[in-house]
Parts: structure tokens; sequence; C-alpha cells
């Protein structure tokens, strides 16, 4: 039932199953939940996690706690309005804005087929099947870095070390750059893997609130000053959950304040060439001449997420101390999914697929944006991206994207709340659209349910009608 | 020039290139090194590695250190004796007992390209390609689980996690286990990606000797009663470096040493499916009725170590912890190797390339407890591996392993001393002989040639001669 590997947090997972079984009657009214230390032993989960389960619960009227007697579900009352039916399970969402993948239809099938079958006949295969090198499949690396070096990202002082996707780039990165509690810099709302990878390596994260221009580049010069972090880890192009992009003249601006504070800029590069309108922008690793700042991208975003192929750009001592955690961390990379990579970029096919990928999304956006400005009731407001795979919404007071996603769950829609990029703010009003996988017309149906049923509950609000969970729609 | 893949730690890479650069007179005698602050800068490595690589020098007569000026290299007499040729450069090599990897040219490239393709061909092959779950490829997972729970390994409160590899198994349970400077009971020689992921987590590492059968369970006794460490980590069959096999009734010891205090089994199993002679003995997580042994396996050392493929079967609560620990370090695993596997493990090619392993194991060893027997000096000693990859030679005093290998490189031959495996004694006149890759006639053949120096320099010695850095020979 628990799916580790879901975008959504396991508490959320948690939470959503209890509303099921309470909303089916399955735990009637007035029943006593499991002790938060009891249900944890149970799906052998943390208890922290539970609690934050019944907090979500808590917090939209579904239980109420009652210090030292436990959690009891709630009257109906409470729990539900006029959409208070049955939640739906994952299996009947019928249109899932809450997973930020490529469409798997999307994927080209055929050509991986072909380009692969060449890699396992050619005589290199015993090679990729012995053990590797920690800095990658030494084929892959060269192309890599010779195409960065011609493209003018790479310096020549840099070099390249290939990790598995972007993820373990920014552990080996927490590993080698956090000690002692040092200060990053990150941006709010933030992409929850990235807000865990460095949490977990005991950082102290200092975020950054990011408008429709990307990061606030008043408030970064005010922290560079004042808490001097040893990281700033941005990603400029239509950043998760925002789809924000910083513009050019802001780019050259944040290089220059990190360059003059000494703090590091990592640079998360993966969405970059999903652009679908306007024009490409340089790379903060491009703007910044003292060449300090890391780049990460990623092969997951633009063609296959199953195979695990990403890989850092940094300067040689960097890359030499990566180098030495991956070794630590599990010795090296597939070396099978590398020399694929390498054969569908090198043939072209890559380019192609990714040609392909830009024109669905395109459309995607235009179909996105019409039905935003359709459908969205009055004072809601959205971001513009021009490419990537999400867009955010923020509700007009006083609705909440908790409250909401309940609502359209019922109805077969999914996306994932503020609360899940939160870091410094709630965010309890903003929500994201993951929009690359889903089909014009599937995102017009669902803005349309998503509008149509935020427009009913604001009405239904205004005129004084009791409200689901008041206490979440503050 | 260094290799970060390679078995040989960097410094040691490093002081070997700089005893071939003094013994070909590219640096000579008299000339003062770089301060190692200076040569690490060029190299991009830490200071402590390049320090380390002058110690050895050092520690060999190559070079004399003096405090405020610097090191510089050695006069002719204190260097090198009757051996003292140019060294060979590592592609000169033509006999490597450094490498514990399997051979290439036995690679079952045939079967491996028929069965990748099938997967390839699959209707499987979108849903490998999408991102996956940070617990494995599920069919994999429930082949793997299913396969431990018949074979009575696995447990029905236990679950599994795919890895990369064995070495990212070690890093999770690091990650999960290790706060506050945990203790953590070892093996001493012990196998040095083990000893650096520990060390890398903060662990407090007790080392407790490793003799012909395995870990010294009265120094295990009194460790547990003393040290109470959080967890042991073992390697019953085969071990790495020494071959050593655990008989069963001291794994049947263990496990019970293991019960009573409380501390954590945590069995790397990567090697005993290599077993070449005698009888298939039970893992510690069989013998476990307490159920909370850790056991780690791998398809690397069986296999094609270029496809990252491990997995752990522990206790839900720790799996689940593990799986977290794994979504943060990378997401998931390679979706396609784990898919490759799963093919070749149920089709049966997997089983029969072990037992054609199995087969050429046989004659290897054979062919190596003859050599040794013919061919190493009076005095020296040497393990009885039933299986696995390596053997572990002592030295009879004075002679010592890192001198004996400066002369035998020079002939062909490579192994790693000691040294290499060190953590509280410093093993100076062991050495590991891996012997998985060669074929009996190099086994014989680089043998010959190591003991028959070996024994010169032990009658040079006996004889009153002056030998080599003296002050290694300790």
């Amino acid at each position: 039932m628990l799916d580790a590997g879901s975008d959504m947090p396991i508490y959320r997972q948690i939470a959503d199953s209890l509303v099921s079984l309470i909303e089916r009657g399955t735990i009637p009214a007035g029943e006593r939940l499991p002790a938060t230390r009891e249900l944890a032993g149970q799906l052998k989960l943390n208890r922290a996690t539970v609690s934050a389960a019944y907090a979500v619960l808590e917090e939209s009227g579904f239980i109420q706690g009652h210090v030292g007697r436990g959690s009891f579900v709630a009257k109906r009352s409470f729990q539900s309005g006029k959409h208070g039916i049955a939640a739906r399970a994952p299996h009947e969402i019928a249109i899932n804005f809450a997973s930020s993948r490529p469409a798997a239809d999307a994927f080209p099938l055929t050509e991986f087929r072909r380009l692969s079958k060449a890699v396992i006949d050619s005589p290199e295969t015993a090679e990729i099947l012995q053990l590797g090198s920690p800095h990658g499949y030494a084929p892959l690396r060269r192309y890599l870095l010779d195409k960065e070096r011609i493209e003018g990202v790479a310096r020549t002082e840099d070099d390249l070390i290939v990790t598995n996707g972007c993820q373990q780039a920014l552990d080996l990165l927490a590993r080698s750059f956090i000690a002692n509690g040092a200060s990053v810099l990150c941006e709010d709302p933030i992409y929850h893997g990235l807000l865990r990878v460095f949490s977990r390596a005991g950082a102290h994260l200092i975020p950054v609130p990011v408008g429709p221009m990307g990061l606030d580049l008043d408030v970064v010069e005010e922290v560079l000053l004042r808490r001097k972090p040893r990281l700033l880890v941005v990603t400029p192009s239509f950043q998760n959950p925002t789809g924000a992009t910083i513009p050019l003249e802001a780019r050259k601006r944040l290089v220059a304040l990190a360059q003059s504070s000494g703090a590091t800029l990592v640079e998360n590069d993966i969405y970059s060439e999903l652009r679908y309108v306007g024009e490409p922008l340089p790379t903060l690793k491009q703007l910044d001449d003292s060449g300090k700042t890391i780049l990460l991208r990623s092969y997951s975003k633009v063609a296959f997420p199953g195979l695990r192929v990403g890989w850092v750009t940094a300067p040689r001592e960097i890359i030499a101390r990566l180098t030495e955690e991956k070794q630590i961390s599990d010795l090296h990379s597939d070396q099978l999914a590398q020399a694929i990579f390498l054969r569908f970029a090198e043939s072209g096919e890559l380019g192609e697929h990714v040609k392909r990928t830009r024109e669905a999304g395109r459309e995607r956006l235009e179909a996105l944006f019409r039905a935003c400005a359709a459908y969205l009731p009055e004072g809601a407001t959205w971001t513009h991206p021009e490419g990537g795979m999400c867009l955010w919404i923020n509700l007009p007071a006083p609705l909440a994207a908790e409250a909401l996603l309940r609502r359209v769950r019922t109805e077969g829609v999914d996306f994932l709340p503020g609360s899940n990029f939160s870091l410094n703010s709630t965010h309890s009003r903003g929500l994201r659209i993951s929009f690359g996988g889903l089909s014009p017309e599937k995102i017009t149906r669902g803005v349309q349910i998503l509008g149509e049923i935020a427009s009913a509950e604001l009405e239904a609000n205004q005129n004084g009608m009791p409200f689901e969970g008041a206490a979440a729609l503050v």
C-alpha cells in the first residue's frame, strides 16, 4: 500500500489511506486510532512519520487528539462538506499532476532497443561487465566532457564524474561539503529530494523565496553577507516545484554575489534542455569566470529515469573529492546504462527525442496556461514556466491546497500541495502541477475540475456556509 | 596515471610511481621532493594521501625526511639491493595477484547477450525505463526473497532491498546505524572498502584478529562484554583478504555471543557461492534464530562486477530504514541491470556460470597450494581457503611484504601487501594473493617468482649481506 518510490511522502500516503478508511466508514466516527507508536510498529516506520500523518488529519478535522487518551475519528460534520464522498484509491486517479516524470508512452522504445542491442553486441561488452572506475565509464565521461568543453560549459581546469542520477550527485556534494552544520542557501519552495539530502547531512538550510523570476536576489545578498553559507544550491531553469527561471541579468548578479562572498554555487541543471518557448540562457557555470560553480546534469528527466545516469562538472579538486565519496558509496555506477546512454547521445537519437519532447511540451504548456486562465478562480495566481515539468499555483484566501486536494481526488485528480515543498513558509495555499507526462486534453480537464471545485468552495465560503476543516483554511 | 578504480590505494600508487622515477634516476639521489602540500595541490589530492606515500618511501629507505627542510631522495646504497632495477609500469605486470575480480575471459558473453536482448525486447522495457522504487525492481526483489525463503535464509519477518553492489549496502548500513561514534567490531586484516565506509561514517572500529578459522572468538567474546559494539561486521566465508572461513561450530558460538550481547551481526556473504572444495555451511543468518542478522549478498563476485546489483535481507524495520537512506542516496538502483540479472538467474544461466567458475576455481586453488608448498621459503605460512578469491601469506622474518613487492614487480608480478588491510597490526609480513582471475599456469609461475625472490633475499640476509631498506624489515 505504501509506496516508498512515490513522489508523495510516506506520511501523506498514510494520511490519505486513513482518510479513505474513515470516509468509507471502515473506521467509524468516535473510534480510537492506534497509538502512533503502535501503528509505527505495525508499518515498520518511524514514529515521527505516523505522528506527521496524524497531524495532517487533525489539522483537516478528520481526527481529534485528546492528550493522554489518544486520537479519535471526528464526527461527520467536522470531516466533510458537500464533496465528502469516498476518496479514490491511487489507481483510480485519472489525471495525475502529482508525479514529475516523463510520459512513458513517449519513450523512443524502438530506438532504445536497437541501440541497446548494438551496445550488447559490441566488443566493449566484456569491459562493461568488468569492475569499473568511480569516475564513470571512460568513453561516456570523455564524451560528456568534450561536449561541455565545446559548448563552453566546462573549463580546462574542470573534470567530470558520472553519478546515479542527480540525486546521488547531491548526496556526494552533501557528504563532501557539509560538516559541523555548514550553512546552505536554498530555494523555498524546494524540491523535497534536495531538502532531504542536505538536512540528512546535517546542513543548516537557509531558505530564500522563489518568485516568478526565481530566487529573490536581495534576500540572497543579505543572506550571503550575514550568514556566510558554504553552498548556494540553485535550479536556475524551470525550478521544481515552481517552474521559475532566473533571467539573464539576474543570473549575472547571482554569480557576482556568489563570487564576492566566496560561497560555492551548485547549479542543478537537469531541466534546461526541456525549454518549450523563449531563448536558451547560459548556465551559471558559463557565466562564472571564477570557474568555481559546480554543475549537476542528468539524462533522467530528458530521457529514461529508470537508467540512473547523471553527472557533475566542476574543478578537478572537487571532482576528486566527490570521486572518493563515490568509491565509498557504491564503488562505481552501472556501466551498461552508461554505455547505452553514450550510444543514445552519439547516434543523435537522444537529440531527436529531446526535440520531440520539446514539441509535446509546448502544446502541454499552452493547454495548461489556457486552462489556468479559463478555470482557476479569481485571485488565483500561477507561474509562467517556459519549460520543464511543473507550474505553481497560489490559491486565493481562504482556500487551502490540502483541503482542495481531498476534494479533487474524489474526482480522480491528484497534485502535490505546497506543504510538500515547504521549508520556511508553509505554502498552505500553493500547489504544484506536474504537466510533463500528461496530454493537453488531460491537462485541460484536470485544471477544469480543480478550478471548478476551488471556485465552488470559494463561493460557499463567501456565502458564510460552513466549509470543511476550517482550521486548515488559514 | 593514478587510477582511483584500482584495488590499490592512491597513496600506494603515488609511492610506486615515485619509486619508479627514483629507480630510473629521473629523480636523482639527493634531490628534494616537492613538499606534500605542493604535490597534493598538483595531483588534486588530500595532503594526507601524499604524506602517507612519503611515509612508505621513508620507511623503505627510498627517501629521508629532514624536519623543516623536506624529503630528499636517499643515496643508492640505502635504496636498493641486487634487484634494484627499474620498476615496471602497471601495464607490464603479467601476473596480477593484486586485483580481486573474476576473469573477464570467463564471462558467459553469449548467454549475457542473448538474455539481455530478451529483456530489452520484452514488454517490461517501458516500466524498466520509468522511475523505479528505492526497494529495487519489484520482480527481482520478489524473486530473491522467494528464493531465500525457500532456502530458509529469509524469515517471514524479513524484507529485502536491492543495492548498487555490496559496497552500497555497507554504506547504507553505516548511514543507518552509526551515530555519535558507535562501535563496530570488525576483522583484522580487513577489506579496505569495508574499513573506509565505517571509518567515513565515524564508527569506532574494534579489530579482532582473523586466523585460518576466521575471527578469534575468545577476543570477540571479550570485546562484546567490554566494549558493547553496535554491529559485528563479519565475512564468514572466504574472507577478503585472508580467504578464511568460520567453521560450523564457531559460527554457532559467534551467533550465540551476538545474541547474548544484543549486538547486531552484519554478514557479508558475497563469496560463499564460490566454494571449490568441502561442504557448504549454513549462513550466520540461518543459524540466528533471533532473526536479527543482516545478510549482504551480491551478484558482482559471482557474475559481472560492472553491473551493480547487490541486496540486503533483514528484518522489515531495518530494510525500511535502509530504504529511506537509499532514497536520499540515489533514489533507486538502475533497473535494466536488475532486470537482466533476474533473467540470468531465472533462466538457470547464472547457475551454470557459477558451476563453471567453481570448476575453474578448484584447479586454480590446487595450483596455488602446490606452488606455495613448492616455492615459498621455509618459515612462510599461508591460509587454506576452500573457495573465494584470495589467500593470505605470512612471510618469515625478517622479510617484509612492501620490500618484496618492489622486487617482484620488476619481474612482472603484483600483489597487495598486508598494510593495505591493516587496522590494528601492521601486517608488514602479510600479503594477499588474489587468484580468482588467473590461470593455473600464471598462478604457478607467479608464486615461483615470488618464492624465489623471497628465498634469495632471506639467504642474503642470513649471510649478513646488507639488504635494502633495513628499516622496513622489522
